[in-house]
């Protein structure tokens, strides 16, 4: 199933999609929903992103290009990082480079959203607390990464994580391509095997760290090729089975003192 | 006024505290809210954490020992981090140490909680956004930081951020003291004006990367004094115009894998 947030005359709405259509929902996809029996088509509503996250959870450096490159032992202590929820676009809306500096990193990555609470959780129990899958970018201004290691800033602007077009409920995540194409020109293509840490592997970690809870967004790493984006770019990121972003990247028009 | 969040018989109440009395307020504090009439002492609730905060964001290494220390100037980039609502607790709720360490870090500080959406301002507007002050606790476990400088995880366990016990709206923050007794003895105890970067710049700046919500939480870096804390300690945060945390350290049931 396909779960999507919109909006129609600039009220925010819920729905599914079933083949041509937007069965509008109402209620918490978490929890209990309904359908409000209200229909809509693609070309009359504005897409939104697809959940409004209770944490956005990334993790860094985590493909490599080719299985052969896969280490046998993955990490002993990933890198993890938080998104802000305030840096959440849909997955049309415009990414906009701070103005201090000329170009921002695309990495698109598979999104896990976590449906059910997690606390110290075993990778055999991991899939059954995910609710669905979405794709995010993760965009990236490493020029404002602190020379200590800290990545906070430089992945919190505003605009910095486009989320959709939906969540899929029915989505192998280990067959999946991720993708991205940047003025159209492939740049990212690789299968989800090759992460180092795999998806259950994370989400397990994580949970032995803190409780996750519905709405958690994990983030689960960019492929190989992530590439600089400049004004008037066009960054697209694919998963085939979910959908594609579609960002505009433009100037930030507020003044960056920072 | 002094804002507080508190239960009833295992129900989940708001108040403001007038004199001995605890009154009962319902709907949102940032908004609008109103007095239910029910009154409450403090013998007859369960304290919890004054707010459900959006973000916690942090600050690295903000104080100096002395005044003679201050930089002329702060940082350009001062170190951001956050940290999960999932470590919220309440100011008498215990801090787990993870199974698999023996100690953890307490840090006594200064909590500014966001009132209004703050886009882009200046240091002298910086107040006017502000709703009121708390205490933090950024427990800490470097235990778990990343050779590489990331602090996500040494941050982020279950447990490691008791806040309260209440937003109190009428405080100068300039004129406060930071102390804080690890089993009934001082170990912090530092005036506001030894921040390196001040309440107005670190807000300032964040604003202009990110927008500040109603409910985002600041905390402002811990004196110098910081200290382990052992299974079965006792630590007290304070600042004398807001009251303390008081809790107590136990070792954490579950296992951890990580």
């Amino acid at each position: 199933m396909k779960f999507l947030r919109f909006t129609v005359k600039n009220e925010t709405k819920q729905g599914v999609i079933k083949g041509d259509e937007i069965q509008e929902i109402t209620g918490d996809i978490f929890k209990e929903w309904d359908y409000t029996g209200e229909v809509y088509s693609e070309n009359e509503i504005g897409w939104l992103a697809p959940l409004e996250p209770n944490h956005i959870i990334g993790i860094g450096a985590n493909y490599v290009a080719e299985s052969d490159d896969l280490p046998e032992q993955g990490p002993d202590m990933p890198v993890f990082f938080f998104k802000p929820n305030s840096s959440v676009i849909g997955p049309a809306a415009d990414i906009k480079i701070p103005q201090a500096i000329e170009e921002v990193k695309f990495e698109s990555e598979l999104a896990v959203v976590i449906g059910k609470e997690a606390n110290g959780i075993n990778e055999e129990e991991v899939l059954d607390h995910v609710f669905g899958y979405t794709i995010g970018n993760d965009v990236t201004a490493p020029q404002y990464f602190h020379e200590n290691g800290h990545w906070t800033l430089g992945k919190s602007f505003d605009t910095f994580t486009p989320l959709g077009p939906v969540i899929e409920t029915e989505f192998n995540p280990h067959g999946a391509v991720i993708k991205a194409f940047h003025n159209e020109k492939e740049k990212q293509n690789s299968p989800t095997n090759l992460m180092i840490v795999t998806i259950e592997r994370m989400i397990s970690y994580l949970s032995h760290v803190m409780t996750l809870q519905p709405g958690d967004v994990i983030l689960t790493g960019s492929p190989v090729g992530a590439e600089f984006l400049k004004e008037k770019d066009q960054i697209e990121c694919r998963i085939d089975e979910i959908g594609s972003l579609r960002n505009s990247v433009i100037k930030a028009k507020q003044p960056t003192k920072v």
